[in-house]
């Protein structure tokens, strides 16, 4: 083990504790049948999928789109890059990769680039881009952690039979990225990002989640997925028909009220018998004051 | 004291503390120079006031205008009742009062009407309702529980001038209720309830909560107030001309989204040099898991 780099970040163990019953399980690095049975279905068609995001009191992510806010403090940021180490991938929408320019890599002292010499425990960043809109350079900060050997190299999920520009894909494939063409009957235009009630109620296309996580876990061995946003991304989950595809939501709330303008979690509301019900509801909740904010820990109940 | 009704409430004594820093002071029957000196102003221009109401994780008050939500759980509901108790008065706009009917009296068990004889811890309900809209009858909920001897008779604030339906007077004052012609400049056409965004842009007149305010504790003697809601009183009182009036403020958040067309607490957004900074900001913070939902205690931190 090297030393970690002066950006590392760490997250105590005592912190981590009350994640724990949240998170993915940990898979042994040689499983016996005995020990997968307890710990993982016998045939899981899915990855184990966390939503997580952090936003202000009136359930904004940022104070407008394109704007990257800083909502929550230094003990929240570290819980996020733990909670990137637990998980085999993460993803964002392709609004979220063009407004923010992330890194989508972990940081926790101990990982792969942050200590360790391998890339163990960095997950792997995937942006869903269905009509290929991200124009990647060699300059964007994802692609600086691959060279740098402190992230691994990024997968956009685009929609079959979309074409991309050449030199897009030459920084892509130029770092041992891939554009993954995925089979996908309908997608929307925008979904990632900040396209907040952009086409609602105008023919928007649909998004089948089910059919990309369900990709993700059969042909690409994804075991476990953190789905970090954007708002479009998050409203889309949180609909009823996709509900069923959440293992867990990690959400963290700032005490601060950003205003009219931002960019809301706020899912398309829900009629039930002519009678408007609550679109989604949470179970098994556990509320961790952390810090400034607080932490909020549940599994979206499914209406059976 | 006799025994309290059925609908009484409890609130255990484990659960005020964690209030009791963010509550008004407790008087003492008698008071002596040295401790009024510890626990007031010396001559307090202003009733200590609490904004108070409960939200779901996107923000939203109700699932859509005039419609009564049950969010939080029944800790939450006897959290409310004994900050009711711990206040002189409790405000709300007209809005709310036409939309809920609410009873706004303390049901916490040894109050007055219920365990005790007098209306001792029973708030003064007052309702702000410039234009005089709020069509009071003998049959409202406010009105049984004065008849009934477990609830203070409302006030109802309406801008100096404004004419009263003789009818509507007359079951006020029947119950020893009044209605208070405040001076005020400039007030909305709707102050309370549930206006989101109504008339945003369009001249819309102003309100001024530091002259209702003022005039409460000089001329009604309400040392303390507690501000229940609906949306537009709520949001009026987290801009930033007024947040120096708000002394305390205690939020309920419930793990569930609404969904979109929500009646929802969002002040109007703010800009500062050309930049958007958020609206609103709380110190002192403090979270307190209760049952399913979380409480938010803090102070609104005012821009120096």
């Amino acid at each position: 083990m090297t030393t970690p780099p002066s950006d590392a970040l760490t997250f105590p163990a005592s912190d981590r504790e009350f994640l724990e019953p949240h998170l993915p399980p940990v898979p042994s690095p040689s499983p016996s049948p005995s020990t997968t049975t307890q710990t993982h279905n016998a045939e899981p068609t899915l990855p184990f999928t966390t939503l997580t995001f952090a936003t202000s009191l009136d359930s904004s992510l940022a104070l407008s789109p394109g704007t990257r806010t800083v909502l929550s403090g230094p003990q929240s940021k570290a819980m996020t890059h733990y909670l990137r180490s637990r998980h085999d991938a993460i993803l964002i929408g392709v609004g979220t990769a063009i407004a923010d320019d992330p890194g989508l890599n972990c940081r926790i002292a101990g990982v792969g680039g942050y200590g360790a010499d391998n890339l163990e425990g960095q997950p792997r960043p995937i942006i869903v881009d269905p009509s290929a809109r991200w124009r990647i350079t060699s300059q964007a900060k994802i692609v600086e952690m691959v060279r740098r050997g402190r992230g691994r190299a990024p997968w956009v999920l685009i929609a079959e039979g979309t074409e991309v520009d050449s030199e897009v894909r030459g920084v892509l494939e130029g770092v041992g990225g891939r554009f993954i063409p995925v089979p996908w009957g309908n997608f929307p235009g925008d979904c990632g990002g900040n396209e907040e009630g952009k086409g609602e109620g105008k023919g928007r296309k649909e998004f089948d989640w089910r059919q990309v996580l369900e990709y993700l876990r059969r042909e690409e061995g994804v075991r476990s997925i953190m789905i970090e946003g954007g708002a479009a991304v998050i409203n889309s989950l949180l609909e009823p028909r996709f509900q069923g595809l959440v293992s867990s939501v990690i959400v963290t709330i700032a005490p601060t009220w950003l205003g009219r303008g931002g960019v809301v979690v706020c899912p398309p509301r829900r009629v039930e018998g002519g009678v408007v019900v609550p679109a989604s509801r949470l179970t098994g909740v556990r509320w961790y004051p952390f810090g400034e904010d607080v932490v909020l820990c549940g599994r979206i109940r499914v209406d059976s």
